[in-house]
């Protein structure tokens, strides 16, 4: 049990969440007194829903990857990631490491077949909904035929949880012309043109927010750029909003006054409400919360792994892609 | 002269400069009857300061650089950096197509000894300041030798233009820690660590508005992607302010209210006083504006200009090449 707050913040999310939903059963994992602890007598309630499996050990923020797969094999991370791979958990949410998740990840769970490198993804918002995009930071380097996987994985996610029949695809670019691009993004273009997939051409940054389509393919470098450079316009817009609404009297007595404007605007720009990263191409459901996340950041990445759970993700992408295989060997 | 409006546009911004900077002359090259049209009568205040430069193409936004070069050699662009070639002018503002004009300021301004690959580079906002950025988009594939390159070109400018004695230079990677990024983005990181810039290490996408660093270094696909998913994010946020203060009668009152305060968070965000990028590394100013700059953003982007001029910007980036390459060969 990890991220910044460790049980102090999952526990009451993961009992939020068992309250809100009658069929959804939680395991919770990591030292069992700090657990217990923070439980209280809460649970009882819950009627046996909630358990505790005990973990010795614990990954930390900075611990690499490869640390951690060969000395932290009782991790509370490792052994969530157990239950998964033994079909005791329909699926893993964790606030920890993220490099030490993909890893541990890829080693218990394994990758999909035709699926060569996991991605992460997130629903990133838009004025009316919002956009899936990936890979958001879990390869450094990425190919043309990987870019077309995570296609064919952002879109197959989007049609689940969003149930839309066929998601729209961009392909994340530095210009909408055919010529801009290094090779290796011309030619997953090419990749996708000849796919089953509903791929509308190269999108830009400011797509994204403009939900020009579903789902916005990128390598994770750029995919990560593009998230934190976005959170950190966002969070300094809303610095200063506050400054200028604090500045003088007059601006003080204004923000008095608009102060349910400015709620409804923070409730809609609440990064929040868009936690929960999906690791897709794995064999099993795993959620990436983020590591600052409060009670109701995690609620929301536990609910992002129930819809995953009840709409069969993986089971759904390892389908598309055998027909995308399919169709190949055909030609 | 180009850009989505054209003289409408440029001819105003050019007035407004020269009036307002007394030492500064300016020449309007394009269609001259558009130019005269849009002069009229005020230019003769100005004492001949505007002088009017024929040129009988233009460059259209989706014309490719190659047939740029080959073709439109009696383009505004092309005779206004000939212009500059020929020291009948200092420096080149142009609102056109960008890959048009690197592409023709490459070919008939040359790169400074030294340097590889211009780049482009622009001043970011943070809260108190700004940051300056590059590479923007000049260049799909960087080397780290390219990005060391850039390091040295935004370092100067930054020094040039803020009177920053030794600015802070970061590399923009996808995590702090020195495992991470590509082999690319880590041998860059040695060669900043190993020259005398003021080189503080790795810096992620909020860095950027965080004003973590002076000068923050990228290849120019994760750049442009930073710009316009930041581009994205501001634009998103605006319309919802809008949105919610139009939504209810309350919340109409309340705006009304709150006018004064929305005006100063206005004038914060406003993308107009950040127009100009600049074309660094070429022996020569070219700077380049929006396409959508409306006559403050373009004014702006003049005045980006006169600013490097007045630095010597060019100059002063070949001296420290200079010393880089000296050094190295010392060793």
């Amino acid at each position: 049990m990890g991220g910044d707050y460790g049980p102090k913040v999952v526990v009451p999310a993961a009992l939020q969440a068992a309250a809100e939903f009658a069929d959804v059963d939680l395991v919770l994992v990591g030292s069992e007194p700090a657990i217990e602890a923070a439980l209280g007598r809460t649970s009882a309630a819950l009627d046996g829903r909630i358990a505790v499996r005990h973990a010795s050990q614990r990954v930390e923020m900075d611990d690499l990857p490869s640390q951690v797969l060969r000395s932290k094999r009782d991790s509370s991370m490792r052994v969530a990631l157990d239950l998964v791979r033994d079909g005791e958990a329909d699926a893993c949410v964790s606030a920890g490491n993220t490099g030490a998740l993909m890893a541990t990840a890829r080693f218990v769970l394994k990758t999909l077949p035709g699926i060569d490198r996991p991605a992460i993804v997130s629903a990133l918002p838009t004025k009316t909904g919002h956009t899936h995009v990936l890979d958001l930071g879990a390869n450094v380097e990425s190919t043309s035929r990987h870019l077309f996987e995570f296609a064919v994985m952002g879109s197959v996610l989007a049609s689940a949880v969003d149930e839309i029949v066929r998601p729209s695809v961009g392909l994340l670019n530095i210009g909408q012309e055919d010529t801009k691009g290094d090779e290796r993004v011309k030619e997953a273009a090419r990749l996708l043109t000849a796919s089953n997939l509903h791929y509308i051409g190269f999108v830009e940054g400011d797509d994204i927010y403009r939900g020009t389509v579903n789902v916005v393919v990128c390598d994770g470098f750029a995919g990560n750029v593009a998230l934190k450079s976005s959170e950190g316009v966002a969070h300094m817009i809303s610095d200063l909003i506050r400054d200028e609404f604090e500045r003088t009297m007059a601006s003080r007595l204004a923000g008095l006054l608009a102060r349910p404007v400015l709620r409804r605007l923070a409730a809609r720009m609440d990064p929040r409400s868009y936690n929960g990263a999906s690791f897709v191409g794995l064999r099993g459901i795993v959620i990436k919360s983020h590591g600052s996340a409060d009670v109701v950041a995690f609620k929301r990445a536990i609910l992002e792994a129930v819809a995953e759970i009840r709409k069969n993700v993986p089971e759904r992408i390892s389908e598309h892609i055998a027909s995308v295989l399919v169709e190949k060997e055909a030609v």
